[in-house]
């Protein structure tokens, strides 16, 4: 029979265990930060019938969904975010939930964008989000979740960039431009692309030279967040609703000494024709070019196309493929870190019972580990250890079974330890793995 | 603008944060097994093209795949189960793998089954191999991986029962009707529906009375699982390959005290036709009619379809749902668990940062905690913290702050404790955590 040629889709991804593991442990990482604020686990179904993820529709996404009618005669689609489920989840499901609600919300989202950009079609997000309350100290708990999540990961070097919508529309609403605020955002977005003269050249058929001033003056983030503010004041003329509840958020960060990560950046404008107030993106310093890890922000109504309840809340969503690459290029990742501790080697079939009692009291206190299953070579038993980056190997054959003894070696430093009890083994080894970062600390 | 009517697909499910907790504990329970054994993690995309998971195709499989045909043309599904995927996975890496191949897979499968027999269309598999090797040893693994995370999930009454295609194909031999095996099997499968008379007047269409007596005397399992295998042994009138093997297994699992938990069942023919060695089907004993919540065996060659090399291995399936359902049947699940240890109330607003500091300080000591993010009347702070089933409250205002003491109340027993330093505050709460069981224990 002729094979099937084995392949993946296009901008869709197998991964290896060095890659798995990676994710898992981040994902764990970032689960537990969840878990210390209470938020709580949700899930939705990957797929949904097409009106409610499409909505009103008429956008990119439409052209990027897979839709298909299935067995049923259903118009049915994958879901292409995990904002969309969430506010259906809500319209249907907020009597029986805790409100304000707090969720996170880790899963698989898929959207046929061209690849060539470096994008993938199945990709991981990983929302969480506060609904049913307005209040500052909200914006103010996403903003830490977001600082918390960041350091636990290791990320030495970031900056969250702050703004809000509403300052930005009071502006415009100063000039009397509202209607203009599309163009006049677009045009601001491209400040570091096409600098400050080509913005000027494309403000320049809109507004007047003393506008372009003010506009630019504004976006223009000062070199502190509280003379950013200041400038934000005079420019608007007044200390706005909006822009107190800026200060409000800041003061909470410096009460907990996390004011120098905050940065307010006027030049925000990614986001905020959804968002309604403040507005989350997050930079590592080191690293630019990566683009923002974490976004998110305040809207005003999540589930208004579904219900009339309604469901204000501010959220944010973790870039875990963004972070992964970046944890990478920083080598804040421990790529030597195995997945399993020890393996004990087969030096002879007979032995497979007391290989297997060595293996589980090694569990049984915590070490992870492995028996090889076969009579092979020990050389090729070593390069499996090696492949599979395990640190140390058991070595017990009919002398130690004799004198009743573990011998074993340290396949990193290359030592080896023998005449020990299991006893002593065990704690031999645990104090050698804790010298290392391994697998087995998760 | 008139609303979209918020629904489900029917079979599919919307997790609420209770039972998504649970979802989450279980498999977190099961990963820390899977990696105690050195089982390595992998992912696969959702969507793959449709010949690679139809592969022959022609089966039930046709009917229930979710097909379509992509913005790019392409014939695409999306997949059915964990094995088959693997199985491409294993033919396009198995070069950068190490060999024994452990790993462990969990994701979401789909089929557009009958709903009408309490089945979901869309699900969660959790699966776990080693390939790469025909060795007794791995079979013996993925029966102790089996146990373990069964015993690890508090899973009080449970048996593996064990039987093995070689031995019952050659009974088969033996009786020279290894072409009617699939008709044999079907009807020996009907033994606990239909009984022995039943099965025997199935089996009268095929066979001579003499050969339905050894039929039926071979797949009833006797008091032990050594006298099944002797029994086994009677019928063949040797003792071939496979009953060694069988006893091998068995001897295993007495080395490590676990003989008791395992059973030789020859009736069990469900699976044979796909594995070729040792199967397994996990019971638990107080709940039979559940079925089995951990299948799995062995197989000669799981990627024929994609290479040419040849790839034995054996492996098994937890049954996360069927799982769920025990464990909330068996009432081993702590539903009094809550995903947050203390709610910081807010008795006045100007607090905000004080209380984000007091929170701050106790997610430093382990203990998990939300601030309340406005100000609302007590009784409706006491009912957020009970709808999220919350343990502690703590409830600062003016007093506690001029005397810089902490009050809180275990919300349980309704016990105030005050006057406390936050030392003092966060010992006396970690110690009545710990009395609980708590989310915070995972």
């Amino acid at each position: 029979m002729a094979l099937i040629q084995p392949r993946v889709l296009k901008g869709f991804r197998d991964f290896l265990p060095e890659d798995q593991i990676q994710r898992e442990r981040t994902l764990n990482t970032v689960t537990k930060i969840f878990h210390s604020f209470g938020l709580q686990p949700i899930d939705t179904p990957i797929l949904e019938y097409t009106d409610i993820l499409l909505g009103k529709g008429g956008g990119e996404t439409d052209k990027q969904i897979y839709r298909f009618t299935d067995n049923g005669d259903r118009d049915v689609s994958m879901r292409f975010d995990l904002t969309v489920p969430f506010a259906r989840y809500m319209a249907l499901h907020s009597k029986d939930l805790p409100i304000p609600f707090k969720r996170y919300h880790i899963g698989k989202v898929f959207r046929g964008e061209n690849t060539q950009r470096g994008r993938y079609r199945e990709f991981m997000q990983c929302d969480f989000d506060i609904v049913g309350t307005d209040s500052v100290p909200a914006d103010f708990e996403i903003l830490l979740i977001i600082i918390s999540s960041l350091k636990a990961l290791g990320i030495p070097n970031f900056t969250v960039h702050l703004s809000n919508r509403g300052i930005f529309n009071s502006m415009l609403e100063n000039m009397q431009k509202q209607d203009l605020s599309t163009e006049i955002m677009r045009s601001v977005d491209k400040l570091a692309k096409i600098g400050e003269a080509g913005v000027k050249k494309e403000l320049n058929e809109y507004l007047s030279p003393d506008e372009i001033e003010k506009v630019l003056s504004f976006v223009s983030a000062k070199e502190s967040a509280d003379a950013t503010l200041k400038n934000m004041e005079k420019v608007l003329g007044n200390k706005t609703e909006d822009i107190l509840r800026m200060e409000a958020i800041l003061n909470l960060a410096k009460s907990l000494d996390l004011g120098h990560l905050c940065r307010i950046d006027p030049a925000i404008t990614r986001g905020l024709d959804y968002y309604t107030g403040v507005v989350f993106e997050t930079f590592i310093n080191d690293l630019p070019g990566i683009g923002s890890v974490a976004s998110g922000g305040r809207y005003d109504n999540l589930a208004s196309l579904y219900t009339k309840e309604k469901l204000p809340g501010v959220g944010a969503s973790i870039g875990i493929d963004r972070l992964l690459a970046a944890l990478d290029e920083l080598q804040v990742v421990n790529n030597e870190a195995s997945s399993c501790n020890t393996l004990i080697f087969c030096m002879d079939e007979k032995y497979f019972p007391e290989y297997f009692q060595i293996a589980d009291s090694l569990r049984k206190s915590g070490i992870s580990c492995e028996v090889y299953p076969q009579k092979k070579k020990l050389g090729q038993q070593f390069s499996f250890a090696e492949k599979k980056d395990i640190p140390i190997g058991i070595l017990c054959g009919e002398d130690e079974f004799i004198n009743k003894t573990i011998k074993f070696k340290d396949l990193k430093n290359r030592q080896n330890y023998s005449g020990l009890t299991l006893d002593e083994a065990q704690k031999k080894i645990t104090e050698l793995l804790n010298r290392k970062k391994v697998w087995g600390d998760r």
